[in-house]
């Protein structure tokens, strides 16, 4: 569809959010018309992770994004969809690939909601790729149930902080979950939450370096609790690193089903985002150092450079390998 | 894209003003890339007409509605683009068509949006095409001039009106013409205009009958004049024709450019929808009769007959030449 | 959040009605949390009056608004929730109070929507605390009988009206009201409302000093009946006043429950918007004065010109005092 105005920063620049939430809704129409592709129980799927993603062009106003989808992998229980995305300026006629995103849905029953249902299983065209598939399905259900130990954590609010301290740019955003955010059994779309959460992330990098900011990549996203109609949501964001030209920022959402089950407040997501700093030309700018003061902050940013050393050693070895090819 | 709840009515079923804004922005995509495929100036493609559609099939919350577009003729300066909507449940797996709807556009200069410029001519694979193509060309060009005459007319305000008069069920809404309204030469996408003329046209249906009504087809739509960003435009509509079980409503769009060049209020589109009544199993219901009291509204009455007996003398005709071959 | 384009008018400046929206949202969200932290039945807190507000300064796009809330008084059956709105500059740094807001709700249960529940009693730190909250109360209740026989009136069309007259700028929106328009409950949020409102209001001001405009102040908006999702509402809007430089709008909304249960239009809320105009640097502009033909106009000039110096000494004074202080 046609970007406008709305999608876009001050800068004429589309939001991660925005992508994101379109690379969910064409993962969530095509496992969901895989899933209900043979006679049984119908089900709607539900988003379960989205894995790490990296923002390879910004997209502007007046370009199309143009999404395709595919199934890569089904395990019994879950489906793997790989979605592209190309932006095209149609007065030019210029395409460029701007993301690629690898998503697990998994299948719950339309009567049901807490029945996980079977995947009918696809057919690949070589064995590799089955093994392939599965290995990564191993790994990231490994790597979910680390996450789910890491949730416990609360952003607590900073009074006068000093500019490039944690808390001068933390931030916190809160949303009444309404029926066109939510899919058809009533629980919100994960690409709602990515968008609101980038959102969130956007705010704490522009409140932190004062420039004109886009989302280079996301971190996997890991979707342990669903969140119901009605709920308030508070979406909440803290920088945790910086390297020269980027920022990372965690963001966890939390879930307030107040009104029909007063039930406690829930942990329903959390992910990091990483920023990067643009000069009107389009150029990436040098990021303000991150001051940490705490135990906390200071653990916690030399994690985020843990982080950061191994996404950029795992690049190197990728562009070292195509060289080699 | 999915149909969510507020894309539709309180029974669930899709606005067609809805299909109507999909179906232009898909074609406004592909013209404009069209017109842009040669080197030359910089232009956008902005809707000029869209021939009758009827909508084949009501569109359900849930479903996702695919839409595919083709060229299928090009004059010297316009475009013909034959867009189709298909809606899948992706529970069941079932697929209708909903839509088949023919536009027109022209290409408007970046630089200069008084500017008309040439279109690239396509190839036609046979010959009868491109004279098909002719054919349609030159016939909408002469209705189009004839609508442009009729467009004078305005809806006076009436006070306590009876049931199932005229006054009783017009109606008139307002909108502030805003920037995601807009394509990047600044003015109204054809679609927002006609999602808007949808919605009043729909709820003049909904006052006559007082039950759920939806979208049957809309007549040839010619956009004589550009609407610009900041504009305020008055939407209004009245019933012209009632048959047994159905209803049709003109609707008129008128332009106030009030805030930066102080002109005059112009009318922009005008058009003609018909709307049937539906039981809550999605049956068609009688429509009470409208009552004519003005000498203008009993002739409005008479062409509306003279439109919906010629519609259903062409439909009979083609279901005969349908089932002959 | 950040201000997008769509929230703002053509010169930046974000409309009041979004302010007040959001305003609402984050009242709606702290009593329904609040009337539920008991156990007992479930409840949605639904909006009865906003006191007068004042908007103190202009958001712009790109500035975000940081809106907090905070229960200052309950009584048996409401709620007082007082909220604060700020606009900042995330460039910047530069922080504005823009509003200051008093909002009254009622809990309803969410079983039995015409069932007024009981509210759990907040603690006051100061005893003096509760005695004032108890005369806001009184206060408010008081008013509330008043306006709800004010309330008859209805706006009559006028045929090709000279400038500046009443009848030149009065206008009327339609309006149906959707899904995400509506509360648990399924009756419109009394911020969608407000929105709606200020958008007549501010048509109103534009088409009578065609410059740009923004929202002043609203005064105190009763509501006294709930509109249900599905409704035809119809929101209409007519200059009462005008001094140098500002100009009151009285705005009207009307509903018409017309599908589900034919019932009459009855009219559900009714208040006074104030506007200024403004030149492209932001600097006040003197006001066109309003011309008034009938005997009913004249009456409604003087009592808005009332309004108007009441208003205006009560400012003077409040600044008087805190000069003093």
């Amino acid at each position: 569809r046609i970007m406008r105005p709305d999608d876009a920063n001050v800068a004429g620049n589309v939001h991660g959010g925005t992508i994101l939430k379109m690379i969910e809704e064409a993962g969530a129409i095509i496992s969901t018309r895989h899933c209900n592709s043979q006679a049984g129980e119908p089900c709607v799927a539900a988003l379960a992770r989205v894995e790490r993603t990296d923002f390879l062009s910004p997209v502007c106003i007046g370009e199309v994004a143009n999404v395709s989808a595919e199934i890569t992998y089904t395990s019994r229980h879950s489906v793997e969809v790989q979605v592209n995305v190309m932006s095209e300026n149609i007065l030019t006629g210029a395409k460029k690939v701007t993301n690629k995103a690898t998503l697990w849905y998994v299948p719950l029953s339309l009567k049901n909601v807490n029945k996980v249902l079977e995947v009918p299983p696809i057919q690949y065209a070589r064995k590799e790729q089955e093994d392939e598939g599965k290995k990564r399905y191993e790994e990231q259900k490994l790597d979910r149930l680390e996450t789910k130990q890491r949730n416990g954590d609360v952003i607590f609010p900073i009074i006068n902080p000093e500019p490039h301290t944690v808390g001068y740019s933390q931030s916190s955003l809160i949303h009444l979950v309404g029926p066109s955010d939510c899919t058809l059994l009533g629980f919100v779309h994960g690409g709602v939450t990515m968008k609101l959460m980038d959102e969130v992330a956007g705010i704490v990098a522009a409140r932190h370096c004062k420039t004109n900011i886009v989302t280079a990549s996301v971190d996997a996203i890991n979707f342990h609790e669903k969140i119901k109609k009605g709920s308030v949501i508070t979406i909440s964001g803290r920088m945790t690193f910086t390297s020269n030209k980027s920022m990372e920022i965690e963001v966890f959402v939390d879930a307030d089903p107040f009104v029909d089950e007063p039930r406690e407040r829930y942990r329903a997501v959390s992910a990091f985002f990483t920023y990067v700093s643009l000069s009107k030309e389009g150029k990436p700018l040098p990021v303000p150092q991150l001051l940490t003061e705490t135990e906390d902050e200071k653990r916690r940013f030399d994690e985020g450079k843990g982080r950061y050393l191994q996404t950029k050693a795992k690049r190197q070895a990728q562009e070292q390998q195509a060289a080699r090819q």
